[in-house]
């Protein structure tokens, strides 16, 4: 299974009225804080993956996570293969891979708000020191339907996908850094 | 927090009519399968740390946790310090751990059956390949005290603190196959 998604800059107020013309459905708001960590042997910059522990609260429940992406593969869409699972105790977590040599690199905090439409979770992102985006996300086994029907989506909601932004969210602040 | 435990060699069968004498308490039985990992560039023989994913079967549920284990602060008592929570899936975190460079490098499996007597937890091992073992064991933030209870816990079940063995299961199983 891939995760097939873009992501393109967005004023999420214009975008709005176009979410409720497509009958999209709110799927609610959650606060992610996610922590990447690093490997003195293996740095997964140079190697194109990633390790996160995602702390999410939403209005109800606090969940972490934790996940490794694997490169790319499937260059436009960014699809990379994925593994994640819940943990009952992020602090814990976090302990043990600093234990295991891994060093935590950035974090990344934004507010996610979902919605739901045509099989596509759209997801309005406003990250602190980046400002706001757009993800338009599906899980696939075959990429290229699934790329076409984001694609599609995108340009009803007003938007263009060849504004793609490829990079994470975490590249894009270390490079607002740099 | 430390773990404080001593482990011996024990007749199950023996130890069961002293248990009932001193009105240890049943706590259940499970059966755990842990797998112990090993990375490339830190041997965690060598290091003296342990990295495990436990997968535990009781009668009315099953968990898995993902452990770590420092190295020994005191030797007499193989008191360690642990990291340890609950993880939702196991096979993926086995999965991110094989991509994060782990290699899988021994199983344990055991049936654990476990009393409750005067705050220490005593467990009937019967370890696959091993035998039969007992161990007393309790957390506390001060070591010595701690372990002169359970020293003469293990003298009332009519076992010697002096067979004391300081190895893990894993490091007996790992005797045992050279």
């Amino acid at each position: 299974m891939y995760e097939v998604e873009i992501k393109v800059r967005a004023d999420h107020d214009r975008v709005r009225a176009r979410l409720s013309e497509l009958d999209a459905v709110p799927e609610g708001t959650v606060r992610q804080v996610d922590t990447y960590y690093d490997h003195p042997v293996r740095k997964f910059a140079e190697t194109d993956e990633a390790l996160r522990v995602r702390r999410e609260s939403a209005a109800k429940r606090d969940e972490t996570r934790i996940t490794y992406k694997g490169p790319l593969v499937e260059a436009e869409s960014k699809t990379r293969t994925e593994l994640e699972t819940a943990v009952d105790d992020g602090d814990t977590v976090a302990d043990i891979l600093v234990k295991l040599g891994f060093e935590a690199a950035a974090t990344v905090e934004k507010t996610r708000e979902r919605f739901r439409c045509d099989g596509y979770t759209i997801t309005l992102d406003t990250v602190s020191g980046l400002g706001e985006f757009l993800e338009v996300e599906t899980e696939a086994e075959v990429i290229e339907p699934a790329r076409e029907g984001a694609i599609e989506l995108l340009e009803r909601l007003g938007l263009d996908a060849g504004d793609q932004i490829r990079r994470s969210y975490l590249g894009l602040l270390i490079e607002a850094d740099s």
